[in-house]
C-alpha cells in the first residue's frame, strides 16, 4: 500500500464504560487524546445506553484528525466471547448483551471490546508503567479490585475472555460474601479494596474515638476509603492504621498473584492509590516477607502511570491492536 | 531434508527427578514409553545426584531405538532462567546448580528443564485430561500442592521461569507457616494437599474415637493421607468427612484460579486423587457455588489422565517441543 499522509493521522475511539459516567476519546496511534467527552451513565434501559454510547462515538469522530479506524470499548463486567455476550455486569444493563455486535451495528465501524481491567492493563503496557514487559498485571483498587493479566507477552483472557477477575480470589475459607453478583466467599476485594479502607476506618473510628477519624464518626460523617485517605494524609494514627491494615491484606492477594504468574511489574491503579505509599508501602512490605524470594525478588510493584484515564486509553489500545495491524 | 525412516524412530529422554526417587524413560513422538529405569536421590551430594541422572540418561540412551534428540529434566523446585539456575528446591541439593548447563555438559546432547508441576501440564495437555484445550491448569495434589497452566495455547512460565506455584496462594490472611522453604502464611497446600488429608483425619479421630479413624489412632498408628482414604474406601464416615472436609478446602482455592484464568479444564494429579470422588466431589460443589457463574460453567474438573508417570512423560515432552520442532 505505501506511505501516504493519511496514515499519519488515523486514530481510534476508546470508550471507557463506565457504571455511573462513560469516557469518550479520539486517540492516535501515540495514545495521545486529540478529544474527550463525558456523559452519565445511570439509570438508563439497555437500549438507551447503546444508543447513548453510539452517539458519544459520532461525536468523537467528528472531531477526529482523519480516518477512524476503529472503536473500542472497556465494559465493567465478565466477557463470555464464545457466546458474544456480556456475561455479567452488576452495574449496567449490559448482561446477556451482544454488546460488540450491536454497536458495530449501529456504527458502521470495526468494534473491539475487552473488559476494563484488561484494558487499562493494555494501557499501561503499552505507553504506561508496565512497557517493555513481557509478565505484568495491574490491580486496579476502587469499590471493588479490577485486575488485568500480562502473561508471555500477551493478554491472559481465558477460555471465554472471562479471566483476570483478580479481585475474585479467595483469601479467607469462611469470609463473608462477595458484593455485587459474586456468589464468592471470603474473596480479596472484600479485605483490600476501596471500600475496604472504609470499613477499616470506621472500626478504627470506634476504638479510638480521640483520633480525627473518631470525631468524624461521631459527627455522623460516612467514613468512606476518600476520607481516610484525606484524614490519614492529615497526620491522623488512627486513618494511617486503617490505610496500613488494608495494605497489609492488599500485600497477602499480591503475594498469591507473584507465586503463580511470577510477574516483573505489578501496578496498583484506581482511586485507592491516592493513598499511595500508606497503602503501598505495607503491601510492599507483605510481599518482601512471604512472597517465594526468587520470584519476589523480580517483582516491582509500582503505582499507575494513567488515572481515570486508563480505562478509555487502554480501550483505544484496544481498537488500534485490533484494527490498525 | 525430505523424509526417512530413522525419523520414525526418533526419540527423547524424559526424566522426573523426584526427593525420593528419579524416574527415567526412553519415550518416542507419541510419548509411548520403550524403556524405564529408577533410581534413589535422597542422601545424594550436588556432584553425585548430577552423576546419577547422567548415568540413568545414558542407560536410557542406550536403550534407544533410534537418534535421541535431546533430554528433559522435571525438577521439583522454582527455577530461574536468567539466572539459569535451579533457584529453589526444597527436597534436593539442586538449590543455585547451574542444572541445565551442567546436564548439557556431562551428556553432550540438548536439555530442556522445567518445574515439575510445568512436565506434568505439558503431558496432560499435549497427550492426557487437557488435549486439545487452550486454558487447562494441572493441580497436583500430594504431599503439598503443586502446578502447571497453560494460558491461551501457551505454557505460563512468567519472568523468571518460576511461575505457577498453585499450593503457595494464600487462603487465610492469618494462617500457619508454609512448610519446606517457602515464607508464607496461610497458603492453600496446607488446607488442601494430602498432608491436610492426614491433619484431617487426626483431628476427626479424635473427635471421633468409635470409628475406625479412630481406633487407628489409638492404636497408635500416624494417620497419614492414604489411611484415611483407605479408611474412606472402607465406608468409616469420619474418615470420609476428613476427604470432604479438605475437598471443600480444594475447591476455595480452584474458585480462585477459576475467577483468575477462565479455564475450560482443571486437571487434578497427585497420589490424593486416590481419593477420586469422595475429595473431587467437594471440590467441585464449592467450585459451582461459589466460582462466577458464566466462568464456573466451562471449567470442567477432571482427573488427571497420566498417574506416576506424569512428570517422566511431560520432561519427555518438552524435550521433544524445544529439541524435534
Amino acid at each position: 500500500m505505501g506511505m501516504f499522509p493519511a496514515m499519519a493521522a488515523r486514530c481510534v475511539i476508546g470508550v471507557d464504560v463506565g457504571g455511573t459516567k462513560a469516557l469518550a476519546g479520539t486517540v492516535g496511534e501515540d495514545l495521545a487524546v486529540h478529544h474527550r467527552l463525558q456523559r452519565p451513565t445511570q439509570g438508563q434501559d439497555t437500549t438507551a445506553l447503546l444508543d447513548l454510547l453510539a452517539e458519544m462515538v459520532r461525536e468523537a469522530a467528528e472531531a477526529a484528525p482523519g480516518e477512524v479506524a476503529g472503536v473500542g470499548f472497556g465494559v465493567p463486567g465478565v466477557l463470555d466471547r464464545r457466546a458474544g455476550i456480556v456475561a455479567a455486569c452488576p452495574h449496567l444493563p449490559l448482561e446477556g448483551v451482544r454488546f460488540e455486535a450491536l454497536m458495530a451495528e449501529r456504527l458502521g465501524l470495526p468494534v473491539a471490546i475487552d473488559n476494563d481491567g484488561n484494558c487499562a492493563m493494555l494501557a499501561e503496557w503499552r505507553h504506561g508503567a508496565a512497557r517493555g514487559v513481557d509478565d505484568a498485571l495491574m490491580v486496579t483498587v476502587g469499590t471493588g479490585i479490577g485486575g488485568g493479566i500480562v502473561a508471555g507477552g500477551r493478554l491472559l483472557r481465558g477460555a471465554t475472555g472471562g479471566g483476570a477477575e483478580l479481585g475474585h480470589i479467595v483469601v479467607e475459607l469462611e469470609g463473608p460474601p462477595c458484593q455485587g453478583r459474586c456468589p464468592g466467599l471470603g474473596h480479596w476485594e472484600w479485605y483490600a479494596s476501596g471500600s475496604a479502607v472504609g470499613r477499616a476506618g470506621e472500626e478504627l473510628a470506634r476504638s479510638f474515638p480521640d483520633s480525627q477519624l473518631g470525631a468524624q464518626l461521631a459527627a455522623g460523617r460516612p467514613i468512606t476509603g476518600a476520607l481516610v485517605t484525606e484524614l490519614a494524609h492529615d497526620g491522623d494514627a488512627a486513618a494511617a492504621e486503617a490505610l496500613a491494615l488494608v495494605g497489609r491484606r492488599l500485600g497477602k492477594g499480591l503475594v498469591s498473584l507473584v507465586n503463580v504468574f511470577n510477574p516483573e511489574r505489578i501496578i496498583i491503579g484506581g482511586g485507592a492509590i491516592a493513598a499511595g505509599e500508606m497503602l503501598l508501602g505495607p503491601a510492599r512490605d507483605v510481599v518482601a516477607a512471604e512472597a517465594m524470594p526468587s520470584l519476589r525478588e523480580v517483582a516491582q510493584i509500582v503505582p499507575a502511570h494513567f488515572g481515570s484515564d486508563a480505562g478509555m486509553l487502554g480501550a483505544a489500545a484496544l481498537a488500534l491492536e485490533e484494527h490498525t495491524r
